[in-house]
């Protein structure tokens, strides 16, 4: 008998009626003779109510007392799911994330599991039941309720699938798979069915909303494999899955992600000397300022120019914070935009296809794109133009490397 | 230090402007240099709001998952006040009812409290810390979270009193105490200063919704005192507490309580022999419909007359139950009514005083009022009439039994 653990996300079960058709789709996999895991999120909105609510008593809220209000809103739809199931006839029960013994440490708002005591949640297995689990929440040593942040419930469901050593965690999404790019921006893109865990790592941190970073980057570690699936129609969705040596005839670029999220600054004529990065990102930092791209080239007079790229949010508190820098170390003066887009190219085969670089580069000067920044790693290539160029670029990429066939 | 605990209900705290007023209350009593337990129930409406979408699912819900489910509004509200306690710059933590230790037994939806694990609540007290705790909820041994049923708040706070041998539990309501009787049936009703357990259980039982029953009966049976105040003025309310012996001027009659929630039915003309309540009443309870008064008389021909009230609610189906039963036994007719009302006068000091009944009965044959059943305890005598009766009757008891003085 397999173990399928479920995740369905706060659209998918946003109603009494959408509670009642993941139900039946519960069920009918239930029907195949698996034993089954389902992780539900908050209905959708409910989170930012409850949010909303403590906000209104103190806007900076934070901690402990928020982590007990939000978890309320998962617990809300395990009973609810369970209800529904048991209504239709079938044994369930629900679990909150300390009744399944999730265990995280005590970062209240974005805790990290710990360890699961599978014990809690295979004792019902065995009574033939469908066990359905609160995402996104856990509980401490101490007792304490704790919430793993945005998107936690995709890694608790990847959590789950290695503590139960599952067979497959499926995880139900608004989109019927991972595509190749966005297809709202390049109609041509096309449904993957198979994508390594590494190259999903890359998609989703480099902007692909499909999959949460940290539970791909979970689900690597483990070996899990994870199937992204549409929660309202049927299909065979996207298998996520570390190949482990596995020879199989590889694309060279699985996909094309892109982040209009981010702003980038340059500081120009700086000394190019040893510590200067510090010196520079060492302000944005103590801001709390996330910096995501960096570059540094040697300008001209041995002076260096340096570029990075911060949270479009952060844009402004980033300059003023650069200008201040900028005075200190005597540099030439700081540029920056706010109207920027990274696309990134994303595909194992990268590793051992020589070009895919100068090739990226040359479709896109055909097409009149400006690059501002590149950075490159192992299997990703990404590069900074303006927003405005976008739609073309991402478009001009797909058809070269061929994704749209 | 005395240790207080405080219990606010769900119209004290219907919105956040409320919750802010309910955590100046508390801090006041906190600025006085005492230990403080706050229990508290869901918001106004919420509790029906979650049944409502649990019975869209199945209007017959019930069961450990609606547990889960309404267990969530006295959640939100802990999270709450114990961030607008820290707001207002007190250190204070929530706790569930299952974080507190509060354990039940398995029997969901009307669980009882088995123990209350104090070292939790005293660790945090011991802090200096302002303790907010979930009421109405509970964890079995086996981790699952339970509900006490409707009002069930009172009694978490009283458990938790008695857990932590409190000096005072104070029960903040919509009024500012207990009444000689209702006020806005007699507008001469006083309030009680002081009033016995013993009486309290009696005035809650027949009818006065100040106090659950089963609080005030978890209060006598561990001696704990409960102050009834007002969420919105200030004042001393009513003490509630057993009187272990002190001698004190009683009044004979410390209140009259009524009920309008009850239907009465009678059966005439069966045959007196053993075993014939059960024959009656068994098909009832069959229903799962409550009996509350019993009477019995011997009528002509050696056949018995048995009268006995149900819930308004129920008096349809209980109607129906006994008209079968009363073509089985041969008996003569079935009749009743459902616009009654039961009233009741509550004093200890009718232990020592003879003659409250028949005075009773001569004040309300002298206005004309017709008694359709009569039932007295130690301390209490009940009778029903017609509901068109209910403030005449109650008024003319409440000035001859020197109420209003």
């Amino acid at each position: 008998m397999s173990i399928i653990v479920q995740k369905y996300g706060g659209t998918s079960i946003g109603t009494i009626e959408k509670i009642s058709s993941v139900a039946d789709k519960i069920i009918s996999e239930k029907n195949k003779g698996n034993d089954l895991v389902v992780v539900v999120s908050a209905m959708s909105g409910e989170t930012n109510r409850l949010i909303d609510l403590a906000q209104s008593i103190d806007p900076d809220v934070s901690g402990r007392e928020l982590d007990t209000l939000v978890s309320t809103g998962e617990q809300v739809t395990i009973s609810l799911l369970a209800l529904t199931l048991i209504k239709k006839g079938y044994n369930a029960i629900s679990l909150t994330g300390p009744q399944a013994g999730i265990v995280t440490d005590s970062v209240f708002n974005k805790a990290r599991i710990l360890s699961i005591n599978n014990s809690i949640i295979k004792k019902y297995l065995h009574k033939g039941m469908i066990v359905v689990v609160a995402g996104f929440q856990g509980i401490t040593n101490d007792g304490d309720t704790t919430t793993l942040g945005r998107g936690g419930s995709d890694t608790s469901a990847v959590a789950i699938s290695v503590a139960l050593d599952a067979n497959e965690c499926q995880i139900y999404t608004d989109v019927d798979g991972v595509y190749t790019t966005d297809p709202r921006i390049s109609p041509g893109a096309k449904k993957i069915d198979r994508i390594t865990t590494e190259e999903m790592l890359e998609l989703s941190s480099q902007g692909s909303k499909v999959l949460q970073p940290r539970a791909v980057e979970f689900a690597g570690k483990y070996d899990v494999g994870i199937r992204v699936l549409s929660a309202f129609e049927d299909g065979t969705g996207t298998l996520v899955k570390t190949e482990n040596g596995e020879q199989m005839e590889k694309a060279i670029i699985s996909g094309i992600a892109f982040n209009k999220d981010e702003a980038q600054l340059t500081i120009r004529g700086v000394p190019d000397q040893p510590g200067i990065a510090s010196l520079i990102l060492g302000p944005i930092a103590d801001c709390n300022i996330d910096v995501d791209m960096i570059v540094q080239n040697v300008g001209e007079d041995g002076l260096a120019n340096f570029t990075f790229t911060v949270p479009r949010n952060d844009y402004k508190e980033a300059k003023k914070s650069l200008e201040e820098s900028s005075q200190k170390l005597n540099a030439k003066k700081v540029e920056g935009s706010d109207k920027i887009v990274k696309i990134s190219m994303v595909g194992v085969g990268m590793r051992t296809h020589a070009g895919i670089a100068s090739k990226m580069f040359a479709v896109l000067a055909e097409n009149k794109i400006n690059i501002s920044m590149i950075s490159t790693s192992e299997i990703k290539i990404s590069i900074v133009t303006d927003e405005d160029n976008l739609e073309i670029a991402v478009n001009v990429l797909h058809k070269a490397f061929g994704l749209d066939r």
